[in-house]
């Protein structure tokens, strides 16, 4: 059935320059009874179908637009959203290769009945699908790619100016955050006292906002943003609502939230690479209760057709990560040691999203040392969890004006100062290198469920047992040590997290090992099993 | 009624050449009708009456002995206890000056109905009585002097050769420490193999003890370096049972247990530098109950009349530090954090007497690097809890045999090797500069109740505002903070507890407080009312 064959497949398949953008549903091939036959799409990349529509009244609201996408026995209904200027959408993220078809429906008839299809061809190059929970405690991308989240934050950073904006990416580029947390309302707060350059919402000559007329530039600009991030491999985890606001966006009515979330789901939901996180501090907005953020929840469950990740970020109070809605835990809190009881009790990964950040401000949650930033990425993940940056570094030289707009990677990205990113990366290569190595493993690193220092391992996919131990030493730092290491031939290597150096150990080791060691503190260890 | 002149009390006063003495109340100055006269005693240090008993049968067990010392309308009965070759002995810690009686009883007629009278003068100088809990969650001597301890650990150290008790004695000399953690019984245990020089029951020639003969020479000798630590103003906090044991000690029948109590109690009690712990790790001795701990804690509380502080050391379990025969709370756990709610709980003082040691070993509990263990020191101090030092630092060059004997402070005593001590030594001295200075101040430091960095305060007494109040930003290093300092007029100094450097700021401060600071982690800050 398909018009193109094999070989332009391929081609396209390796087309990167298609990474990054949305594949036109207007970009038809032909048309015939059945409806429009569009241009191959690659798996997990976005179609789009265009359909110009009524301008009178308020489209926004008063007309409803879904397709359905059927491959096979399967059919996955997804809402569109208008688009203004009389621009109708329906996007559409195919995960699974084959002839998919389409047909719309509407409550107005121009909009209605439209139909099509497409070959959803091999994914581009890098191109892994969405990320979703993986063995239990960890991640994965859909093609079975682990996922080892090493996030960001920058919770402002798509409402700055577009060179700051592309600084922050360059920076990204290069950095070792696959992940980062950002806001998609604009906020306001210490340091962040700059009007966005677009606002979500139609505003009058006042600054009063028309919650029912969303401004299509607005969430245009962020899904640049976001298929930007997609080309550098980082995956948005976008924040739906959060408390620190001055133009009404915490603060608007239910039916407000509700149509904001549903907009926000038809546009974004065919971006493979966003995670949903409901709110930052989701307790400190004051206008909202916990059951709002359950209803939230269930509209977004039920309007993303990817089921993307779904959280929702604390302030005091943790939301009930144990929840079915719920697909993981973002924690603010630094209490590692706890995870062992959070991850039996939630059956789900953790994220460390807030343990501080690496900083100088006047706050406490922003001026940790970059050695203790770094500390705190090697206790999660000794813990079988995952750990979230960020930087607030002032000038030192600057004034004591917290007024000031200074530049801070945590609120407008820009550049990195500390010295934790580099310590992040290298803690960041030896949990990708445990997933490596030998199919047999099962890719994560689990706590063990006692430890006397801190380990953690990857264990055999059928027997369990470690292929790879990581111990961190923290603050102790013993001569020696017998390391109860299990039965079987491991290498050993003497692991500097700070001076990121490795030192293999002659020998091969098992069973109860005596190590002599640096005698210094914060230093790790790696055995990795010799197959 | 006094036979020696109030210029001789005086001159007996100044004696200190008495403070390591027992004052023999063979010392007779005269004989009367009313019994013999004794040489004048000073407050706080310890009576003898030491008289001629029966030797037949076993006097340890046979020969019940005791002596009630009125002076005015008080009367204090006190145990007595055989001492070996005919020997029986009572004594007596006068705790007030003035002129005292004494009558003994006992099973036996040649030990009853003894009297005699001395007169109990000024203390000597240093001597300011045994310590007591003070404003709740502090500590003071008798006379009302502040204590703040600054304790260590030896566990084994009068169980060591001579020359090495002296050697530790010479460290304790310049350290900086007012109270040592020190068994009674010998220690079997890693890196502490020796045989004491003395045991504490007599043992036939296979070593087998028996239980019913307590060993004079053992206890004599533990009460000599009592006295020893008595001259260098340090506490024994004297540790009654613990689970590390060869020769039996740890599993003696309840019956030997009380005596051993018991005898100890009539021996030592009236030294006014002891501190009972009723164990060390009582939940790892395997053949007691807690219900054996509690009658532990009903016997001594019956059998001292000076009623020294009492408490008791968990290993994994905690005793119920809220019970009322319990003075203080002694815990081998460091979170700090939690001092508050337990503080709120128990409403007694809090020592964190085992929060691991500065060392190199193998073992999790001997190895925290010297900046570990003086932070722990601060964050025990910010709250308003004690904090106990431990050090066990291997040669790194030495062997990796752990069954060596390799001289370690926290067996064996010694010489220090570490770097905490000395930062120790300065925190020591900010904690007792904290509370001088003014009469109005309440002595030691209160932690706020929501601190948004560590910070503690000395108080007024009477209007309960803060006289002084220090901070310890952790790991947190702002280049500036606002200070949410009381009305008022303070100094300022910056305060580096590694370096112990002490920089003041020019300028007086009060209310909010904007300071620029170094910008580095584990800075500190002291803020002193200007009167």
């Amino acid at each position: 059935m398909s018009l193109i064959n094999r070989r332009e497949m391929l081609k396209l398949g390796s087309a990167s320059s298609l990474a990054a953008t949305i594949l036109p549903g207007s970009q038809a091939i032909a048309e015939a009874d059945s409806g429009i036959q569009h241009a191959p799409v690659p798996q997990w990349e976005v179609f789009e179908i265009a359909l110009p529509g009524p301008v009178e009244g308020n489209p926004f609201t008063e007309v409803q637009l879904s397709a359905k996408f059927t491959l096979g026995h399967r059919t996955i209904a997804t809402n569109g959203f208008y688009d203004g200027e009389g621009h109708f959408k329906v996007r559409f993220m195919p995960d699974a290769q084959g002839e998919w078809s389409y047909v719309t429906e509407s409550s107005v008839s121009e909009l209605s009945g439209k139909t099509g299809r497409f070959s959803c061809v091999a994914p581009l190059v890098g191109a892994h699908g969405p990320v979703g929970v993986s063995n239990g405690q960890h991640f994965a991308y859909a093609d079975g790619t682990p996922f080892f989240p090493f996030g960001t934050t920058c919770y402002a950073w798509v409402h700055q100016s577009e060179s700051l904006q592309q600084q922050t990416l360059e920076t990204l580029r290069s950095a070792p955050f696959n992940k980062i947390r950002m806001c998609i309302f604009p906020k306001s707060y210490q340091y962040n006292h700059n009007e966005p350059p677009y606002y979500p919402f139609e505003r009058n000559a006042s600054g009063v906002s028309d919650f029912t007329k969303p401004n299509p530039a607005f969430f245009a600009h962020i899904e640049k943003r976001i298929a930007d991030l997609r080309a550098l491999g980082i995956e948005a985890d976008l924040i739906l609502f959060h408390p620190y606001d001055r133009w009404g966006y915490a603060t608007m009515p239910s039916e407000a939230d509700d149509r904001y979330l549903r907009y926000v789901l038809a546009r974004m939901s065919a971006y493979r690479n966003i995670w949903w996180s409901l709110a930052n501090e989701y307790d400190f907005m004051r206008a909202k209760t916990t059951q709002d953020f359950d209803r939230f929840f269930h509209i977004v469950e039920q309007n993303d057709p990817v089921s993307h990740l779904r959280s929702v970020h604390h302030g005091h109070t943790m939301y009930d990560y144990g929840h079915p809605w719920v697909t993981h835990a973002s924690l603010q809190i630094a209490k590692f040691e706890q995870a062992p009881e959070w991850l039996a009790a939630w059956q789900k990964p953790i994220c460390f999203d807030e343990v501080q950040y690496e900083g100088n401000l006047n706050s406490r949650w922003g001026n940790l040392s970059g050695e203790e930033m770094a500390r705190r990425f090697w206790l999660g993940v000794m813990a079988g969890c995952y750990v979230t940056h960020g930087e607030t570094l002032l000038d030192p030289d600057s004034s004591l004006d917290e007024n000031g707009t200074p530049t801070l990677w945590w609120a407008h990205g820009g550049t990195l100062h500390g010295t934790s990113p580099a310590r992040i990366a290298f803690l960041r290569k030896l949990v990708e290198e445990s997933a490596a190595g030998s199919p047999t493993r099962r890719p994560g690193l689990e706590a063990q469920p006692v430890a006397y220092y801190l380990n953690a391992s990857v264990v055999n996919q059928s027997n369990r047992q470690p292929e790879e131990i990581l111990y961190y030493m923290d603050y102790h730092q013993p001569v020696f040590y017998d390391f109860p290491l299990p039965d079987g031939k491991f290498t050993a290597e003497l692991i500097d997290p700070w001076e990121m150096k490795i030192t293999p150990l002659p020998g091969t080791f098992g069973g109860k090992t005596k190590l002599k060691l640096t005698g210094r503190p914060f230093q790790a260890l790696r055995f990795r099993r010799i197959p």
